[in-house]
């Protein structure tokens, strides 16, 4: 045999194996997986490294856009992605990770999320998913009846139903705002004598057979960005993305709304829909839905609820209460993985009409035909992976109960938390937890006393300079690496129209103690005590009194 | 203490437990998890029943929309997954089942993928994922490179660009083809003047800024459905996704092109973009794409390839040059879950142009805040997971060496299957493996005789009953669960404009032999020996010999 077509042979040889020879256990791929299915949470303690380098750095090991030539060792791949990837990647799961809505996992995703893996179903359709679509249907029906609360005997004939779906499982929140308010579009658009529908006909036309002038979507300024988003997909426009004003708790002002669906009136633009958030990303607010509810079906239009972070909330007989309305909205986004505690990628829509996505269908020749059962003819994406299956499991579980403990010891937490900071004399809380979001910010209170005594022009200065205190602690708490809170930019009800540099947390992991979230404070006062940030003190004490010495300042 | 706050405590209690105490490696969860760590394809053989229950059937486990109310043991619900889920799922890495395009994935994804999980990074922003960015953004330059060639001195001032992205992950295919289109429509009515650009101002006053009635995307009749999706949701309407007919081989006929260019013109409807699809979903053929380049420059739109299936030919150097004309696309769709090997939920838009995600970028108070490097300013998704990782690592471990042979491999066992159904009485090949794809039907050799003789009114109806066999083949061929083809509709040369029903084939798997295949037929050709399918049979030779008796149609 030539030299060449040995050593083809042998590549193809090669080959075969990472087909068909598992990784032996004591391979270095094999001990990784050992040392996560003995104990992630030690496994990513130990490699996750709090010593932080910069993202320049850390782009240094990712730079070649050339894809190898040669095949590489699986063993040689894994020590890099130990030692480059795992080492430098994020400890979402710790409980001092406090900043943004990726919490612990429970350990049993973690083989459930293999077996998965392993089984690699598409559940655009039954051909290639089997007994996995029944179960996606049945976990759209859960979430559905844990929304709406429909009779036990509304199920039966939908479910399974091959014509309709009460919903569409996706990959995230953000897939599930845009296709709820894709078939609010092609519901108000819908086929009319010679209208074929927006869908066949596009968006211009259908202006012009309802005769408007424009559509709108309106919601509160604390609308999630993916809103944004689907204004722009859909061919709305940002503009006519409507964001309404809020009260001084974050929720949407009600009596700026109903001005705004006048003005629109009087201009001939459609409103399309009015969506309520039940959990607002930066605030953990929940919208009148009751109330919403009411507008929308005054106005005839589409009454959406973003509940991505609220929507588990149900699970708590406390605490449901808040998001009493939510049962009359045509369709609620919910994400498994936030508040169900599944890993990323899970998100779902539910719609009160199970009709409501025959707006959107859509069929192929060789797979999604009339009649079958692919989930696919009512999704915007196309394949996907069998994610359903740890939401399932889950709901299994952790059962009702379980969640709502979760639920109810995150609520509680914030709350207490947030006494906390209001007797913690250098921070100031800039909004109240309704659910377990909060945000505070750094501002010992001698500077507070002083802002009190400043007139407009110097506050707005001292503000300004609070912002940027504000924008270091949390930077460099984040490069320190041992805890994390996020920061955003808020108007405070204290501070007028203007908007504030504020630190946000968000309370879902259950392994969060008092404790560290004492450390977290600690540390940014630690933090404070740099110098750079106490001369930004300084400046602000300077503004009250602008020709004193520094000894004055230093006593005030 | 008191009985119900002692019960609540040990509630508590379990919760934290099923955050913090991993799986015993002997409970039912850990016994499974290590079944698929010694052996996936052993473990899916055993617990994967060949023995098919009906969907309605499978249904019956899962009907309840009930919420479980209280918590379950985990290994109870191991149990009821194996039994309910595991063994009635679909086994898509075994080597007869080559009708969809899911296939055997090498075993080190598994490992990797559980790390992946157990990391649950979020892709949206750095702050969640660190070097999963650059290592996303690396990514996407080895793809964008592979695509477009060039010079590596173009990569170092865009990898890592806070600015920009050369491309957007994605779940799927379908995203990105959908991304690609929302990318080229907000470049046509990019900002002008007073004219804000359509992200802000809708579609309706972006028409009417540039003048036209209308929009249209333009494709072949094999692009993938995902296309009438984007329009739909883009506000094009699926209407103005006009479908070009293709030649004998299914590719776009690009006369017929062309004349529906000039009419376009004619009505004052603007195109968009012309789509070129690099490996149709149902017969694997590549559109011709220096031409549509040329094309798309004489009427200057946007050139989008949709090579989902069949980027990965560039691997290749044989095959490669099949795919010429690819580098002058705008944009350019690819699948990682299909011929990278990597599980399912990965894809990625590639653009020629760096700054071309610009059109659709968008920012957020707390998160991808201008000046970051947040990979979500610049995606249709939010969250997302760090699938990217196993894209690195395919690409990593096999190389560029290993997709070849995979690619080369593929491709010459499909047209190897060509010539033995070319050379097989009792089967019709339907459409040329011009990659790894192919459709055919079963025909006998004296069904086909006959119908050569037969006027067309005949030739229908002899086609008509052909359908019907065919239908029966594969879905009792799917039933029977040790094999599986897929089937569509597509139109054949030899049969004017009429579709037929076709078998389809999908050669990926590298564990797919000239053996497995041979059993495939052959098990075609015994499900054909039904009575229900000879009577059927028997009606075509009626049709050519309506009034002879028994005996001569049995001797025709």
């Amino acid at each position: 045999m030539p030299k060449s077509k040995e050593a083809a042979r042998a590549n193809l040889e090669n080959l075969y194996r990472i087909f068909t020879v598992p990784e032996a256990p004591d391979s270095t791929l094999g001990a990784i997986d050992q040392a996560i299915t003995d104990d992630v949470a030690g496994f990513l303690g130990t490699h996750i490294v709090a010593l932080e380098r910069t993202i320049e750095e850390i782009e240094a090991d990712f730079l070649s856009p050339e894809i190898p030539e040669d095949p590489t060792f699986v063993s040689e791949y894994t020590e890099f992605v130990k030692q480059k990837l795992v080492a430098q990647s994020v400890h979402t799961a710790a409980p001092g990770f406090i900043g943004h809505m990726t919490s612990a996992l429970p350990y049993f995703m973690l083989p459930l999320a293999r077996l998965m893996t392993a089984l690699n179903q598409n559940l655009v359709k039954v051909e290639t998913s089997k007994a996995f679509t029944p179960m996606e249907r049945q976990v759209l029906a859960m979430l559905h009846r844990l929304v709406y609360r429909s009779d036990a005997g509304f199920y039966p004939q939908w479910v399974h139903n091959s014509k309709h779906a009460l919903g569409a499982f996706c990959s995230g929140g953000t897939i599930a705002n845009i296709t709820a308010l894709w078939v609010a579009r092609n519901r108000l658009f819908a086929p009319d004598g010679d209208f074929k529908g927006i869908a066949a006909e596009g968006l211009q036309r259908s202006l012009q057979h309802l005769k408007a002038d424009g559509l709108a979507v309106l919601v509160s300024r604390r609308g999630h960005y993916s809103l944004g988003k689907a204004a722009d997909l859909l061919g709305i426009g940002r503009d006519n993305l409507i964001k309404i004003d809020t009260d001084g708790d974050n929720r949407i002002d009600l009596e700026l709304l109903q001005q705004e669906l006048q003005r629109l009136k009087s201009c001939n633009i459609r409103p399309l829909a009015i969506v309520g958030i039940a959990g607002t990303t930066e605030t953990g607010n929940v919208d009148p839905l009751n109330s919403l509810a009411d507008i929308a079906a005054e106005y005839n239009c589409h009454f959406h609820v973003d509940a991505a972070w609220g929507g588990p909330i149900l699970f708590s007989e406390n605490y449901a209460p808040l998001l009493s309305g939510i049962e009359r909205a045509d369709s609620v986004t919910l994400d498994a993985h936030k508040q169900l505690y599944v890993p990323m990628g899970a998100g779902m829509v539910v719609f009160k009409d199970p009709t409501a996505l025959s707006a959107i269908e859509h069929h192929a020749a060789y797979i999604l035909r009339l009649g079958s059962k692919d989930l696919g003819s009512h999704t915007l994406e196309g394949s996907r992976p069998g994610m359903a299956m740890l939401v399932h499991a889950g709901l299994s579980i952790i059962g009702r109960k379980g969640y709502e403990l979760l639920i109810d010891m995150g609520i509680e937490r914030a709350r207490h938390f947030a006494e906390q900071l209001r007797n913690h004399e250098d921070f100031e809380l800039t909004s109240e937890p309704e659910l377990n979001i909060l945000t505070y910010r750094y501002a010992p209170q001698s500077v507070r006393r002083l802002m009190a005594a400043m007139n407009l022009e110097q506050k707005c200065q001292a503000n300004l300079l609070l912002d940027q205190v504000n924008r270091l602690i949390q930077k460099d708490q984040r490069e320190a690496g041992k805890t994390f809170v996020s920061r955003t930019r808020l108007r405070s009800k204290n501070y007028g129209t203007k908007v504030i540099t504020v630190l946000r947390v968000v309370l879902a992991n259950p392994l969060t103690t008092d404790a560290i979230l004492q450390s977290v404070l600690k540390e940014q006062v630690e933090l404070a005590g740099q110098p750079e940030i106490c001369q930004l003190l300084a400046k602000i004490k300077q503004l009250r009194f602008p020709h004193a010495g520094t000894d004055l300042i230093a006593e005030a």
